[in-house]
């Protein structure tokens, strides 16, 4: 494992077991030595499921598959390796997610259709899935691995697991939500992907947990950036085992869902956040809020225009308070800006007002909020009611040095 | 200057003069000391003249200006200012954008109106325009400076001044097309921009002159990117001088048209491809052929989905053939592509097919490519008609040292 990212956590958090949900890991040795690189998340019964997936024409064949079973909202066990992508491996590929899936299920006496599958890795290798078939026999006996060891399981060239935890309650009930995650680049030496397992104890419907996390997914997953490259196998999942004991919701506007709904929200910013702290190369961790813009798409879409720019990333890998290149970027998102109507603060400082640099500008407590390790970056784009908030990393040579200096 | 790129060519080429068009050049020293800084292009009054500019919605005054002036296809004079934007300058940039072609105006004995401005340079700067002035009476005396003269006067980061020359003819009588450009990035300390400048003695209505410009500029200064970046201050022109004695030409079908076409159109991607060439820390020059694309459009953005990938460019880079990067950038690009169709050839080796790597795959022939510094690329995503080419350079070390290993 690469060193440390400077951005991360301090420590991983702990993180409860989720009541019908099993974990289990094992080291099949396919391509890393010395760790575990398969992991066996196994739902009880009264789970539901549901997922989100990349919007890669050149999804990979697993992601292909889940988005074909996921429609059904149930699913026995969900099946994560790391080390290769199984992504455009045509045919092979199908087949070897057939493979995995039927003998997984023939282990776990179910339907192939019922187990999930995630993969990271090298993208275009063939699977060989008799590395991994012999075992699931052991995973599926042992399924009381921590979130923690889950977390490292999965990892590919991340500097640190990833782990979120809240509570909350539903109608009076206490309701317990757990979450994992890996990603840090497209990625380094040929890796790919951002993967990411929520999974809580509440009793929720699969079309109710499917509109929950395609609108959390928004504002989380789809709001953080590393270096604009999309995968081919980018997947999160979200579980609800049903086990905790309160009165059914059924409606997305049921007001019992407040609490779940908002602790769930920060809980997949916090997850997602860790990517972009995790991000190759990252020095600084950047946050970028959007306002005014005539809808919330076009707000995210001129923020990950900022996120994205190559320009405004090296400048704040520089601590330069180079406002001119977030001008450019937002000149160049697409949406019709009048930019006499931009309004531009850094760290809470203003920079630019009425389509130009504010009259008093100082520079100096702005250089000062450049040299901090978090970066705020404040953008009004007229009188819309859009709004965003992005996350992204700044550009170093660390990412030229992890995605450039090497041979295959 | 920054050392010379390594992929320049090796010297500036001949250029003649063109009949009816005036070069003049000074030293105004609002940025830079001890170089030209300022151009001064004046026309004959046969001449017409042809613009295209950035599409950003933070153009520059400069650019607001010509948008407005081009429509009327003749000017008197081009001036360029190089080391100022006058970009997100506000109602004192429009200011001095007027100032300056009314000086320039009386000087030349015209309307202001009659004058086109371009700048480059740092963005949100106030540009004074009281030490541009002073300098008009010598520039507008002084007229026969060369081309390579006119061509240093415009750089700002870029590393080599770019010109290329074409002969040809149009209905029997020979015709020349001398131009110049800079640029390399969108670029670095604050600097911006592409800026292009084609004259020919032909004698062209400007209608017909502004449709032969458009469809180059698809094929030329359209398809080449350095860093996904777009400036505030981009723009290009073409002028005919109108000196040539051919009998007039006034269709875009006219067959007579044909050699000019061609002729222009190669000189446009030369010019073009000199801007990679000095592309910030590039080290590879890449070429990116799409085909089978449902349109031209559809093509262009997929060959720049692949040129702006960042794990795309880093892998150039390392001289790595990491071919599944780009199946990534494709998957990315929001074209529908069915990847059982993608056909991917590196340096004219074939690496994927059918959905998949090649059976017979050998990577030595491809990595010996890798190692040279012109790296073609030529992906097929289906049966249909679009097609285009594209143009970029590697991500360096170099690009992060210029763009983020400073502080203002």
């Amino acid at each position: 494992m690469h060193k440390r990212s400077p951005l991360a956590p301090d420590s991983f958090p702990h993180l409860p077991a989720i009541d019908g949900l099993g974990l289990a890991v094992a080291a099949s040795g396919a391509k890393y030595k010395g760790r575990d690189d398969l992991l066996l998340m196994t739902l009880c019964s009264s789970a539901t499921v549901a997922g989100v997936f990349t919007r890669s024409d050149t999804a990979a064949a697993p992601v292909q598959w889940c988005r074909d079973r996921i429609i059904s909202g149930t699913a026995r066990a969900i099946l994560t390796n790391a080390g290769n992508a199984n992504a455009f491996t045509g045919q092979h590929g199908q087949n070897s997610v057939l493979q995995t899936a039927t003998a997984l299920g023939a282990v776990l006496d179910c339907a192939a259709e019922d187990i999930l599958l995630a993969s990271t890795g090298v993208i275009g290798e063939p699977l060989d899935t008799t590395i991994l078939t012999p075992h699931f026999p052991q995973l599926a006996a042992n399924d009381t691995a921590s979130w923690e060891q889950a977390a490292a399981a999965i990892l590919t060239t991340d500097t640190f697991a990833k782990g979120a935890h809240a509570q909350c309650d539903i109608d009076g009930i206490p309701v317990t939500i757990c979450g994992i995650a890996k990603g840090s680049g497209m990625v380094a030496p040929n890796m790919a992907t951002m993967l990411a397992y929520v999974a809580t104890d509440a009793a929720l419907p699969a079309a109710l947990l499917q509109q929950i996390l395609s609108s959390s997914a928004d504002q989380s997953f789809n709001a953080i950036t590393v270096d604009s490259d999309t995968s081919t196998n980018d997947s999160v999942f979200l579980i609800a085992t049903g086990r905790a004991k309160h009165r059914p919701v059924t409606s997305p506007d049921d007001p019992r869902l407040a609490g779940f709904r908002d602790a769930l929200a920060q809980l997949m910013v916090d997850l997602a956040t860790q990517i972009v702290r995790d991000g190759e190369g990252a020095s600084k961790f950047i946050t970028i809020t959007v306002t005014g813009a005539a809808t919330d798409h076009a707000a995210r879409q001129i923020g990950l225009a900022i996120a994205n720019s190559p320009l405004v990333k090296t400048a704040i890998a520089g601590e330069d308070a180079n406002w001119g290149r977030i001008v450019m970027a937002i000149g160049k998102s697409g949406f019709n800006i009048d930019q006499n109507a931009i309004r531009i603060e850094i760290g809470g400082f203003a920079v630019a007002a009425d389509g130009m640099r504010v009259a008093d500008y100082d520079e100096a407590p702005i250089a000062a909020h450049m040299q901090t390790a978090s970066i705020d970056i404040a953008v009004a784009v007229g009188p819309g009611p859009g709004t965003a908030r992005v996350y992204t990393c700044d550009l170093t040579h660390g990412y030229i040095s992890i995605n450039a200096d090497y041979r295959s």
